[in-house]
């Protein structure tokens, strides 16, 4: 039997394989080197999990082996040993190590992104989850937000791609319990996911694919869920659904997905754009049924050379100055959904072919608290489709580990807006 | 038996109640009082058709009686005259009375609409049927394209919006035969419906429901094209459909059709604007569950009120400053449909919320060829839908005869933008 240990911020679980053995709530405090339950500790730290370790430390606490498997300890022992702890009304007030956006501006600017350590966060609560963050991905939000923090502020966690294990769950929560392994996007308005530990509110936490590392599987749920939304929320595409759809920016991170969704859960025809052979191979690669180069001067000639009577659906994350172009090449009634953020478009040239403009924005269901559960749902159905080999991974580079020299590297890959696929920083091999 | 006698500009039909009989083509030109077969066609004059007064008359012809219903006289007495007819060489330009229009401007200008003599649309080709105008209805749109003609050009025929008589049909047409009775809008790029005579593609034409008069029937086509496919080709809304729908301008002519619609086809719950004692009242009658004000200065507040968690649908012909309020009081992923002009709306602000805007533009498929089929199918539906007693006619007012007074007094009316239903112009009692 396999048997993990966490030990959280204000409280200890013990769990094995088939689920949660014991829960053991802690009071707050901070941990000293004579603590009376020091020779426990030593347990704790030699057998248990390094989070012990940092425990004793009276200072910022290393997480390399936050969850070691152990081999060979009964469960019964360690809640033997976890009672005593807790009878010594033992108190642990956890730091934790992340890297932290204090300034915006380029990212070879010096606080652009640095190595600290913050306060961990609290024991989870209603129908949060805490989560130990394994992997986190970078995407050009990222990149937005650091890049804009141009004003006097607190420091901020950026990241919201990961993978991760469940520590803890909230008094409410009922999709997941501690040792699930599990992958999410999270909310814009919350710390994300450049830090050891993470809450998530578990609605739109899905079960990582079994048969993905975790790095592999960080590189997916922001545009998998971004791709879901677009396709089948507003789109509105079936199984039965055939026509055309144009994609815009096939080989970045949401395009990559997209184009594989729709290949295997639609019946349409995919025309992707991609200009450098490389791309053209990797949207080849994910299923795309043609290939146009956008940076044709006569694009609009192109595409309606593939898609005679205009295309049926455009996804877009490469809207500045198209719209020409979508009125050339959409069919009148035809239906774009747009990702990025360009604010001075002409929408009013989209009427003369009746054509609707869709707005996907994967924050929107966690920052206004819309219809969450949809969000767990569709990582759901992801991670079968991953397992079930009908779709793939985006990974395409992973650095290691999670700190600032990686995401620094991470951000300046995405800023160039060159990436095929996705990065991912990973915290372990 | 009924017999029907049409004396179109290049065609003469003979048919009766059970279909078409005889269609005799005749070569153009004009008549004259002297024609060798004047014996006959005092014979049409008085016992045909007001359309052979007109052809001896050497001018402008007066339609009052296109079409007379006889009794009494035999199929082949009259299939016989008309071949002699044809057998005299007979030839016939066609003249038609139209109210046009010249100038841009005010609608007390001089040349806004006035009464004019036009040369006659030839014989139908095509899918295009020859139709009679019986009556004519006044949208926004025809104030609009008045009003905005300010530039030397050729004289126009407005209207789009009709209901008629198929006098004659063009090689290709299936659907339609003469003596069909029919309405519909037609196309914005062609001649409009302020003419005695008017050829349309006959895909975009329905039967005119049988329950109600030209004038009632007029009333409808423009408008319910424009209800119809905003609820159900751009919200997509079903019978199964619940939720609230926030109708702005729903006193209006699409409005006013808007409401009955989804009343009597989805399950939503329809939250309608108006600010007058009347047009509370008309929505109200057209089934609006609730009715909100307008010119509330805090209308959000009394839409969130009856809709807490924000309203799932919006339709809006008055879009102007109203973004502000959209991304108060739609929920995220919320859809809007719009059919009015606003250039300078801040459509990126409903980014946050991933919210949908549709464009509805009922032209947009008569001027671009697309999907023609689907309009002559959703009119007869409407059509069916009024003779069951589902929905109803929303003509509140009608004037006649078609003439440039009572059309401009019918622009007049729509101009002030607060017509409650639909002005129509008849021709006929």
């Amino acid at each position: 039997m396999s048997v993990f240990c966490d030990y959280g911020g204000m409280f200890m679980s013990l769990y094995d394989g088939s689920g949660l053995v014991e829960t053991i709530k802690t009071r707050g405090d901070v941990y000293s080197a004579d603590c009376p339950c020091r020779d426990l500790l030593d347990v704790v730290a030699n057998k248990w999990s390094a989070l012990a370790i940092g425990a004793l430390a009276d200072g910022p606490v290393r997480f390399g082996v936050l969850q070691r498997q152990l081999e060979g300890v009964s469960p019964k022992v360690l809640t033997a040993t976890l009672r005593r702890l807790e009878g010594f009304g033992l108190v642990h007030r956890e730091v934790i190590p992340a890297v932290i956006n204090r300034a915006g501006g380029p990212i070879d600017g010096p606080d652009s992104l640095i190595d600290a350590s913050i306060t961990a966060p609290g024991t989870p609560t209603g129908r949060d989850l805490l989560i130990e963050v394994r992997a986190v991905s970078v995407n050009p939000v990222d990149v937005k937000v650091r890049a804009s923090s141009n004003r006097a502020r607190k420091d901020r966690v950026l990241g919201w791609d990961a993978s991760g294990v469940v520590l803890a769950t909230g008094g409410e929560a009922t999709l997941f319990r501690p040792g699930d392994e599990v992958f999410y996007a999270g909310s814009i308005d919350r710390p994300g996911s450049y830090a050891s530990w993470q809450l998530v509110d578990e609605r739109i936490v899905g079960t990582k694919p079994a048969s993905l590392t975790h790095a592999e599987a960080a590189a997916l749920p922001l545009t998998a869920i971004t791709a879901w939304e677009a396709l089948f929320d507003k789109l509105r595409l079936t199984t039965e659904t055939t026509g055309t759809l144009l994609v815009l920016g096939a080989a970045g991170g949401v395009g990559s997905i997209l184009i594989q969704l729709a290949k295997a859960l639609t019946g349409v025809t995919v025309i992707a754009t991609a200009s450098r052979p490389e791309s053209r191979a990797w949207v080849e690669q994910l299923g795309a049924d043609i290939v146009v180069d956008h940076t044709d001067p006569d694009l609009a000639r192109s595409i309606l050379k593939v898609a005679p009577g205009g295309v049926d659906f455009v996804f877009t994350s490469q809207s500045k100055g198209r719209i020409p172009l979508f009125t050339k090449v959409v069919r009148p009634f035809g239906q774009i959904v747009a990702i990025d953020d360009e604010r001075d478009l002409d929408f009013y040239a989209l009427k003369d072919k009746a054509i609707s403009w869709h707005w996907e924005f994967m924050f929107a269901r966690p920052r206004h608290g819309w219809n969450l559960e949809a969000q767990h749902e569709l990582l759901n159905r992801i991670a079968e489709l991953i397992d079930a080999g009908r779709i793939h991974t985006t990974l395409t580079r992973a650095l290691e580990p999670v700190n600032a020299t990686n995401l620094r590297e991470a951000h300046t890959l995405v800023e160039t807006g060159h990436m095929t696929g996705k990065i991912v920083v990973a915290k372990h091999a």
